[in-house]
């Protein structure tokens, strides 16, 4: 039986690379175009040499694709997506275009006016956790931000179930392929290495995303959330420390409430094959390279706050890998199919 | 005029060989003495080739010095500093012997009875900047811990002037050095290297000690802190974002208020010469190497909480560095004497 | 049909680590049983949470399979797997105990009278590039120390057609993870980061390794080399910079004549699926992860030196991938199976 | 007594940043002015936060000053320079403008003809241990680069001496702050963490800096040197090996030899503030922030070649220090002036 064909609009940024890498290793889709405007007419392999085994040539134009996967920046890739989208091609949309229902918000935080509102509606939030139905018949699936991936994930059992308080700190640390393929002075190796710093500490525009949802998870109030992502000089990886007070009466605080936290925890992410529930404070090592997000949810029982952490690696779960993982839903896949690789380690 | 003599006991950790490539480039004193258990004998070059210019032999025991610095692990630490106490020599312990008031406390984190309680009342814990002249005079400096130096300079002045309510986190990102000397799968290059991870989530022995100190600043209200220590793949400096809900009324939560805010802090710490108030997200890479506390305290307009940022380099203002910053206040010397070189950039 | 089964024999070092990780994504056999004596009784997931998967038990010894990895210490390696060979299993062994045929240099380089001399004939030295045929049918393969692998696979097209002369220089610099999961201080991260060394000045272990097989790819020459190991801050990959003088009358020292030696590199090579010729000086990044050897052969007009470089995972290719390629062969695989995926990058 | 005024042209460079730094802590030179093109008009501290103290504007143009470091780029650098020479200012050029004496040398390598060939002659190669008598009266300096320095500093005695046949290989490790402040891919963090790679294997600049001494140095024979420079992931240092087979009949090749051949060094090298003849194999971070020169020759006993190895931090022994160490010679100070901080280890 012949594979399913898909294609890459932008191959050449860090999410495109990663969504090529983790293509070839699959068993049921083959990726049989790519783009990318810089590169165009180039050998894939020259301008990636660890993709040289995919044999492709980076073009202007998509050949026509069973599934479309757009690793373009945002307002660029609602534009490109369009043509896919009316002939009735499936569309994962990894920039940050479908993400936000609301067009002001996308207008406050990206600074367009909104390049496709009219498909808005009929876009899937990716999230693959929490919107499984839903991506599994979806046309357009917007694919989350690295940032929101960990945290949400982090934070959707005890939101959800009312457990926290709204007032919600999230303290997110990042490896540096997060800023992408782009050359900036933060991202300049003598700049980045042995530096920590926090950034965009007026508002990331990861953070209506966050909000978006976490609202979603939990009608009746409005989360109040502080996002602060930090720079960490290491390549991949997010950590993200949540933190927020336990709704008094809801959970005892101490080592039983703790006990019936994780339980709460290890329910909702039940036979998820990407969302591991652990006892002991993860690493973002632990998920090098593969789609795992490790969460561990725990008391501070001198505060009463919880205390979350988890971890994903911003190119897979955060990036390519969720996006692979939509795929597969939408193709009628198991759905962690060509996704199982361990974490490289050390 | 000759030098004040000083010595250092266990010169063989982080904190005893930053001490000693910092006393090497004071100008009023010299670095007569020191020991260390294992490497008695041995010249201090042979163990550390960059200390070779010292021309120094580590002994069993400290020659008669003028004042002692304590690099030994807390417990032993007290132990050793007796005995000069009773001399008069006067002493800078970098353990956390003496930095807890409370024995309870101590026993609770520490798990020993303490050794010498009769010295805890003289004690003057050594954060420079809230205990100037109580250093200035005292014959036993507890110097403070590294995470205590970053979190409480970031928090001090809203806690003091009470612009904050006492529900206050602290997400702390550390370098590597942090560990110490000790060989320990978690401090292995392997591990370490390209990693980031929570540790500590019960309790850390620094959690005390911020807040004995943030409650001193703030007699009327018990602060609720929440500290979650982090190690990321560097190995000098701390960055630490604090977050409280600004006490409503006290503040407007705008722009105008984050002037304000900004204002209060530079008050604080006008003419401090190791504290800096900035007006960017700080890097723990302007710190490298010196003396420096960066603090950059901002306001989220959204939720209206405190978010306050600071960088150390954790073996110089968390460690050596203030010991000496101690030192040159109780020798009656500037206090910024040897320690104004510039941080190490890029 | 059931996959073959196999074990590991210590599982709980980097190598016996990586090993685990790439069987877990190998279609054909099954990682049945695994070893290590610290770790004995303890879930192989508790120990490395990133083998969860794996859901295995880590033993004192190992049950039944059709093969055996030993990733025991020299030495100890050699005794373990006697009761294994005289059973009838085969046995790839990643120690250096057999891969030297002469007991008197393993007396010499090791410090110990080589426990199994009645084995060392039999064995065969597992570069597959190399020993194809022999691996294929052999009991006992010796897996070869990871700068030989590097080393030899760079100089052996030259060697074996007489193109230089035999005084060669071999200058590698591994990542850190080659020095292994043992704690040391050499590979304390606040020491072996930001830092590089030469090491091993006196003779490194793999020398004589390097020089018995050039020696044989060149029987009538006996080859000069010297090879001198660095550390560099990383934790995977060895990049080996080989130099030696083109013999005079064999080739011209212009463009063309690197264009004969490139091609000849090609045909050395050629359907190798993990040896590959590259046209730009590699990166070990290409190599991160996977099972790949990147060679890149270039002349120096000025002086009429070969340049060559190769870069290799050092887990992989440098250790257990490079184990299940000559597992492959033994049980009659195609070579590549399961060692396919792509490096990790970036 | 005032101090001697100093300015830097174009600061902006990470060698003009170091140059900042370290004349900061210098106690009889002023740094009065800086210029930097992009940054004119700025705050120096605004651009570099780990400046702030110097208290200076980044001008147009250079004020009036005894004595001017350049950190412009070759070509650029000799045309800024001319005006200060004119008016009899004393100029230490730390590009590469003046390094070449032949100027057909100059334009194959850089690509122009050279800009200013009658200061040729006077030009002093301020590499300070061969060239003291000369640097003291020169009135323009031309500061070598910082590969050169660590390797003719590893060769020179040997070179000198003729203990070596001429057939030289030169394998260097840089940090990538070498490559400068420039944004480049190969310099993207993502980029060149995690890597090492060679680079210029058809030819780097300073190679015929490195010819062009040692042949002085060993006017009968001339050198045939391969040199390879690569780039590993640590922000400082360069730790270079020389490789060359001793000339027989002049050194034992055992032990004694190579006593012989260390104290060769330790004379030749006797009294030198800044070089260290060492028994142990040096490590980079053994100079992080320092103008140390460590230096270990030792004998391949099996081969009979030399080994050297040479450790130093690129921007200070390589750049900005030695420029410094150049200047206080120039202005009648004492050489080590200003240098004498220890390295920063861990």
């Amino acid at each position: 039986m012949s594979k399913t064909k898909v294609g890459i609009i932008n191959v050449t940024g860090y999410a495109g690379v990663e969504l090529a890498r983790l293509l070839y290793q699959h068993p049921e889709v083959e990726l049989a175009s790519v783009t990318g405007r810089s590169a165009a007419g180039q050998r894939l392999g020259e301008v990636f040499p660890h993709l040289a085994s995919l044999d492709l040539t980076i073009k202007a134009e998509l050949s026509d694709v069973d599934l479309v996967f757009s690793a373009m920046p945002h307002r660029e890739s609602a534009k490109e997506v369009i043509p896919f989208l009316n002939r009735g091609t499936r569309v994962v949309d990894i920039s940050a275009d479908f993400r936000l229902k609301d067009t002001a918000e996308y207008w406050h935080w990206y600074g367009f006016t909104h390049p496709a509102p009219q498909l808005l509606e009929q876009a899937v939030y990716g999230l693959t956790e929490l919107y499984r139905s839903q991506v599994t018949y979806a046309q357009l699936v917007a694919n989350p931000g690295c940032y929101p991936t960990g945290a949400i994930l982090a934070l959707a059992p005890v939101v959800k179930t009312g457990l926290i308080e709204p007032d919600i700190i999230i303290d997110s640390k990042s490896g540096v392929s997060g800023a992408g393929r782009t050359l900036t002075a933060q991202t300049h190796y003598s700049e980045a290495n042995e530096d920590a710093t926090a950034y965009a500490l007026d508002g990331h525009r990861h953070l209506p995303e966050i909000i978006q949802e976490l609202k979603l998870l939990s009608p009746e109030q409005l989360p109040s959330v502080t996002f602060v992502p930090h720079l960490i000089p290491m390549t991949r990886g997010i950590l993200t420390t949540g933190y927020a007070p336990l709704a008094s009466g809801t959970i005892s605080i101490d080592k039983k409430g703790e006990e019936e936290l994780r339980q709460l925890y290890r329910d909702f992410y039940k036979d998820e094959p990407f969302v591991k529930v652990v006892d002991f404070s993860p690493h973002t090592k632990h998920t090098q390279g593969n789609n795992l997000c490790l969460i561990h949810p725990t008391i501070d029982y001198r505060t009463g706050n919880l205390i979350v952490i988890s971890c994903i690696d911003n190119l897979v779960k955060g990036a390519a890998g969720q996006a692979i993982q939509n795929m597969n839903l939408m193709l009628g896949l198991p759905e962690a199919t060509g996704l199982q690789a361990l974490s490289i380690y050390p």
